[in-house]
This record gives C-alpha cells, sequence and structure tokens, in this order.
C-alpha cells in the first residue's frame, strides 16, 4: 500500500465532446445551480443525461450475451487486479482498420517469456486514442445516425483472437484505446459476443496507455453501479510501481 | 498486488429506488434496445439521467467552496490509498440526529494510539445505511421537495470536528454512510463548506463500512469523470488485507 507508485488516469471526461457511438444519445449537463445563495455560501449541482455507452465505459456482458452479468454484477476482482499491455501502435498506427491478431498476443508472449498471465487484465494499446475527441479521425466519420454506421473505421480485435484468448488463457477483462472491441468495419461484433458470451468484461475508449510499461502493473476500473445496466461510465486508473 | 486480500463494495446501486436529495432530480434508466437482433446477436443498452448528488456519489470542492476542484479535476492520489474507520454507530443507532464529535476523532486516536495518520481517507461509521432505501428511515422523511428539507433527520460530521480536522490534521478525503457530511437538520451546511474549501472530497451514501477494520485497509474511490461536475456517481471498493 505504501510503495512507491505512480496513478496513471485512463479515463476521458465526459462532456459536450465526450465522443459516443454514432446513434447513441451524447453527453448532456444541465445546471441546476450555480453560484452565491442567499444564505452566504457558494453552491453548484447539476444533472445529466448519457447513454451507457460513450467516452470510457465498460461493456458488460449482458450487452451481447443474453442472460450473463449486468454491470453491477460484473466481480470487482474482475476489475481490479494485475495487468498487461499488448501494443500494436506500430501497425495500427497508418491503418485505421487494423486487427489485433492471435500473432500479436503470441508475439507479447514470446517477448515476456510467459504466456498471459492467469487472471490478467489485458490492454490493447493501438495508439488510436491521440485523435481523441476529433470525430473524423477517432471514429473515423463526423456524421451521426444509422446512416454513418458504415463509414466507421477505427482499429479492433479480431474475432480469431478474441476466440485463441478464451480457449487458451484466463484473461479477467480485456480494455483498449478504441471506441470498440470489434474494428470500425465490423458488422456482426463478434469480438463483442465472444468475450462477453464468456462473462469476460470490456473497457472501451481507454486513454494514455503510452504511459504504461507492458507488465507488472495494476488495473482498477470501477464502473458506476447501475442496476442491470448493459455498460457504465468507467473510471480506469493504472498503477505502476517506480 | 498478490497479497492475499478481500474487496469490499461499499457503493449501492443505482435503480428506482437510489436515494437522492428531497429536491434533486432521480435515476431514471430508459431502454434504447434489449433484444435479439435481426442479425442474430443480442443486444441491450440504456440511456439514463441522473442528479450528480444522489446514491453512493463524490461532492467535489466545487459544490460548495467557489474555484476549488471540479470532480474531473479531484487528484487520484486523493482518491485512493491508505484509510480509516471512526465507529460511532452505538451513539448514532438511536439519534439520527447524532453529530460526529472531536471527541469521537479523539477516542478513535487513543484506541489505535496513533493520530490519524496524515493522508488517509477517513470513513465514519454510523451504521445509519441500515435504513437505506427506505426514505422515510433513511432520510426522515419520504415526502419529496422543498418542504421536505425542514423533515430530514440524519446523523452527520459536526463543524466543530470538520474544523478540528482541517484545523490539526491532513486528511485527504472523508466519507460517511448518510446522505450528506452535514446532518439532516443543518441549514448552513458547515461541514461541506469547511471541508470542501480545504479541497477535502467528500464520499457520501456509503454502505457496508460494518465490515471493514478500524485501519488497515486501503479505499479506492473512483467518480464518473465529468468536466467541471460539482459531483458524481462514486463506486467505492474497499481492500482488506487477509
Ligand atoms: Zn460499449
Ligand atoms: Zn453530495
Amino acid at each position: 500500500m505504501a510503495q512507491e507508485s505512480i496513478l496513471y488516469d485512463l479515463s476521458h471526461s465526459y462532456s459536450d465532446e465526450t465522443v459516443y457511438w454514432v446513434t447513441a444519445r451524447q453527453f448532456e449537463l444541465d445546471t441546476v445551480f450555480a453560484g452565491d445563495t442567499d444564505k452566504g455560501y457558494y453552491y453548484s449541482a447539476y444533472d445529466f443525461t448519457t447513454a451507457e455507452h460513450g467516452g470510457t465505459h465498460l461493456d458488460a456482458p449482458i450487452h451481447f450475451a443474453k442472460g450473463k452479468q449486468a454491470v453491477d454484477e460484473v466481480p470487482l476482482e474482475k476489475l481490479i487486479g494485475p495487468a498487461i499491455k499488448i501494443d500494436v501502435s506500430k501497425k495500427a498506427w497508418d491503418n485505421p482498420d487494423y486487427l489485433v491478431s492471435v500473432d500479436d498476443l503470441v508475439s507479447w508472449e514470446s517477448d515476456q517469456g510467459t504466456p498471459i498471465p492467469e487472471g490478467s487484465i489485458v490492454l490493447l494499446y493501438t495508439a488510436h486514442s491521440r485523435h481523441y475527441p476529433d470525430a473524423l479521425k477517432y471514429l473515423g466519420t463526423d456524421q451521426r445516425g444509422d446512416d454513418a454506421i458504415a463509414l466507421l473505421h477505427f482499429p479492433g480485435l479480431s474475432p480469431e483472437a478474441a476466440q485463441w484468448l478464451v480457449d487458451n488463457r484466463k484473461i479477467n477483462a480485456i480494455g483498449l484505446d478504441t471506441p470498440s472491441i470489434d474494428y470500425g468495419q465490423s458488422s456482426l461484433f463478434e469480438s463483442h459476443v465472444i468475450l462477453l458470451g464468456e462473462n469476460i468484461p470490456v473497457f472501451e475508449n481507454l486513454t494514455n496507455l503510452q504511459d504504461l510499461p507492458a507488465s507488472g502493473f495494476e488495473i482498477m476500473a470501477l464502473p458506476m453501479k447501475i442496476e442491470g445496466g448493459s455498460g457504465a461510465p468507467l473510471r480506469v486508473v493504472a498503477r505502476v510501481s517506480e
């Protein structure tokens, strides 16, 4: 608890600029009161409205898997614990349709000299968050609505790699610095279905992954506790020992 | 990271039952879609609306202190770290107007044989959360609106004790298992003003504090990162070593 360590905030903030799926309701903050009261003290308070899935957020298993865990049912043990980072930023840099492959996972293992440890939280670093919140660059389109879905371009995890993780490793959770675990051009969301179907929660729209090492750090990823929710705003912090 | 430890969830979930201040907008979850899609996969997603201050939430300094930190500006170092619990449950059990006193703080110190350590997150355990979410018992009234404010009865921290903490100890944050750091009958919210004025964030509507020891555990309290927010839904987890 008292070791020397540094905390990194891996969450974007919520504001008018927060990036949402092109069909989702965007964040809206309404002022209830902000100013001096007639009793002499200052006071400010706001209400807000948002889709569950926007900005840095959790996909709970029930988002794509009937009968699986909702946000409030995801065990804390899956959200807090040792983590690794798989760096595919060189390959994804100029390719917004990049799919993280089984090869990328195996390369991390041979570089590190170990299989992905059981119980890991796996972070995929594509460097795509450098475009956030520029929708045209980050999503591939600044249009919104159903017609914009075909225009989405951003990296994701290939369904083959998702299936390989489920079949061959035991991970606690997975996250990445793009809008979705399935890449922009996906239409069947197979990586979602594979991972969430195994009750593996997914973190989307992460940032600051460039600051993390390849292994040996801890993730604390705490979602707003929405009863029955399919997803939720997620605050993600990495603790890296010095 | 790999020590034996147990995680305790100190947050209530958000639902139709979530307890809000009598004048605040309550939580509302709207279904966008929930069911099988024509592409063959299951899908569910929701939107929601809420006041910042309801359920288990953070009070950011700017809530009662002009120019102080907003939610997104509260340093992570104040939200994650070693914590203590001050148990006043016996005194508060039958007294919904109980005010945690300087004596209660000093008693913890003499029992533990140490001043409240610098950098602590201080939790006040009143046991009042046993009434949650029964508004009549937990708030003192099941009425809502301006006229209900005078009917509020629940324990809080006395302004004298808040001032003593600010003057004599260096704490990182403070939280309790009642709706507000000022007790129900407060009209000037002086403990808020004193603590938030020193950029000490406050956690309200905590639960499960009965499971924690008096010291030697860690708190992770991660709010939704609302830019400029005066408060936010807060997920609070305690890690207790075995
Ligand atoms: Zn999502
Ligand atoms: Zn509050």
